[in-house]
């Protein structure tokens, strides 16, 4: 057989992606499987339940990520891995992240069943806690996998009732044996939904991120007076929500007078006493702000820091700005985003070289080896919402192209 | 003896208040006693026993109002009544509240202990409830006695914990047979500290409000759009947190706009789902506006839901408004205000022809019988917060312009 006419199987990636789509399922429509609970070991279950099915070799590592892998002809030669994770935003969606679990396992099933052999091995991985509602912050497992986060330290995480990360690992029978360290890869692909309009918008179906963005966060606390507001006057007020609303504001407008490339939300805000006759006196609200280029982000945020101190100045509410967090933007391996492209073209695949706003275990995995990402299309943009949804065909698509990636990479001796 | 020469006692006040201090002291200086608590029952019954003292008649009704009554020569006649309330807001001061039942209690003493008989009866209150913080909303119990509200409707209200008001009333022993009904008064003094910063900008030591400014309250619902922040572009986002922003500048202006007599002010606001990278979808806030003039108020209101309407739309927020509660403002008896600035004359202090920017159980006397205030500075205008204070000098003055008050009010045949 020409591994050129090989295609997965689309009715039996759907239903694999149906039957995950029960553990967790919402009224909504959508899944709610955090980290480490009941519907996370639920899916986790069926999924090794499947990987023996193919009968891969499975590990599983101190950090609860999950293993399959495929022997090659030449098993010295450093495998090529494909994974995402398996547990969801609190009322999440159908395809964030399952999809890039799914989406591999639909590909050694189709190698599988047709005995396709490959020079090099090929590892399917599920990554735990790659959302990081649960426990923040997000993609821990693939980071200490990497070597850029500390064990013990996201063991040591607690959940918003006080439940320790490894407690909870033991508890759902997921803390394996194995060392969760890096070992050589010769590459990473990973499949997941855009999350975002702009496949849609351009009327493209598979989307190559040439990279992740850059992330910053902020976060900032205000002061005010609290005071019964009928007998005090508009004059002489410190309204620290009133400050924070003009600061939200100057956050929203900061894509515009910066000229694009990034974007900037306030998502959170905390406001105190938070009673309707007192003037509020306490603030908190987070900054976030993406960029391809770092220095972009950095120029936008010396400038709305300057509005903010101008604003807590002008309104008498003192200001704590907290720098919380800085990644840098992460471009992609050049040859492998360009072998995804490639991959779509000969599928007959419309295909666009994007940026990734979110991150994802991806990144971490950028850090060890090539690694490239493979996007299909969020329907209306929409995710990390019940709605969440992706056409069929277009999940179809998506593994076609790691299929093909995933193949041709497998058989590279170099 | 002349009784313009009748002083209260200051420092015996000042006592009395140290002592109610006591019961429900912050750490932060101020006092926790929310309406039926153990520390409102311990302040109770403290406040009862300096009643039998002065051989006060005793009457507890069905709302928990305590009810002191010192007869005068003729019983016939309608008595003069003064009194506020013990309980606080969670974290309140010293001195919102008690100030106006230690007052008359002071004022009832210094008649006690210089066997000043008066024509009329006098009357000292402690209406249960004013606050609201614990059971919304507040004055419930003058609202009761003056036939405003429902007795049984105000039983079933209940705390953040679920618990009746009627079972914390029994619970705390001050469910008494009287029924809750208005009887004829003469005329109703209310002694308050200000809780605004009039008094001390205009460098006055008593306000006489010529009444309680209207009350306007509304909750305003926007629906925005969920998304993932990193891959959802700024354009076509429908962020309900960056609408509410700007209305919130929208009330924060609505005064300067209107020209002023009047105040409006956010001080609640509730946020979804709230994750810092997640596009605010639903957003609730409230809109407090009080003015003197219910027109000019309702002109305001009109002006700035239209604001909310356009900024709605261009937001793509879609908005729900409910107008929650209309309070007209409310007028003093012109007499009793008359008497209290021509009593701090006589007493030499400088006074204050004002408004009332809070609302007050006199609200509610002021449907019963000629009603009047007497306002004493609040230090930094700060009110409802643990550092509310006021000069012990000055509570003094307060009391002794009650006391002439009430002994004029109280010989009044007619």
């Amino acid at each position: 057989m020409d591994f050129k006419d090989l295609r997965v199987n689309g009715q039996r990636l759907q239903g694999s992606l149906e039957e995950m789509a029960k553990i967790g399922g919402t009224p909504g429509g959508g899944v709610q499987r955090l980290t480490l609970t009941d519907e996370d070991k639920q899916a986790r279950d069926l999924f090794v339940s499947w990987l023996k099915e193919l009968n891969l070799e499975i590990t599983v590592d101190e950090m609860g990520n999950i293993f399959g892998k495929r022997p090659g002809r030449n098993n010295d030669l450093a495998p090529v891995m494909s994974g995402s994770h398996i547990d969801s935003q609190p009322k999440g969606g159908r395809f964030d992240g399952i999809l890039g679990v799914m989406g591999p396992l639909e590909v050694l099933r189709t190698l599988h069943e047709n005995n396709v052999e490959t020079e090099r091995p090929m590892v399917i991985v599920d990554w735990t806690n790659e959302e990081g509602s649960r426990f923040a912050p997000a993609m821990v497992a693939s980071g200490v996998w990497a070597g850029a986060l500390e064990r013990d330290w996201v063991y040591d995480r607690t959940d918003i009732g006080g439940k320790r990360f490894e407690d909870e690992l033991i508890r759902i029978g997921y803390k394996g044996t194995a060392a969760c360290k890096k070992w050589p890869v010769h590459c990473y692909y990973e499949y997941h939904i855009e999350q975002g309009p702009i496949l849609e918008m351009e009327g493209k179906l598979i989307g190559a991120p040439k990279g992740i963005l850059c992330l910053h966060w902020y976060d900032i606390y205000l002061a005010g007076e609290a005071n019964q507001v009928g007998p005090t006057p508009m004059e002489g007020r410190h309204d620290a929500l009133c400050a924070a609303a003009e600061m939200i504001l100057k956050v929203n407008q900061l894509p515009g007078r910066m000229g694009g490339n990034m974007v900037a939300t306030v998502g959170e805000i905390q406001n105190y006493p938070n009673s309707r006759n007192i003037i509020p006196d306490k603030v908190h609200f987070t900054v976030d702000i993406r960029s391809w280029d770092d220095e972009h982000a950095i120029k936008a945020w010396e400038l709305v820091r300057k509005d903010f101190e101008d604003i807590a100045a002008n309104r008498g509410c003192p200001i704590k700005i907290e720098e919380t967090w800085r990644v840098e933007h992460s471009p992609f391996d050049e040859k492998r985003v360009q072998l995804v492209l490639d991959s779509a073209d000969q599928l007959g695949y419309s295909s666009l070289h994007m940026v990734s706003g979110a991150g994802h275990d991806a990144s971490y995995m950028n850090q060890v080896c090539p690694t490239a990402m493979i996007f299909v299309p969020s329907i209306g943009g929409r995710s990390h919402v019940e709605v969440e949804n992706t056409r069929w065909e277009d999940c179809e698509a998506g593994a076609n192209v790691l299929l093909h990636a995933l193949l041709q990479s497998a058989n590279e001796k170099l």
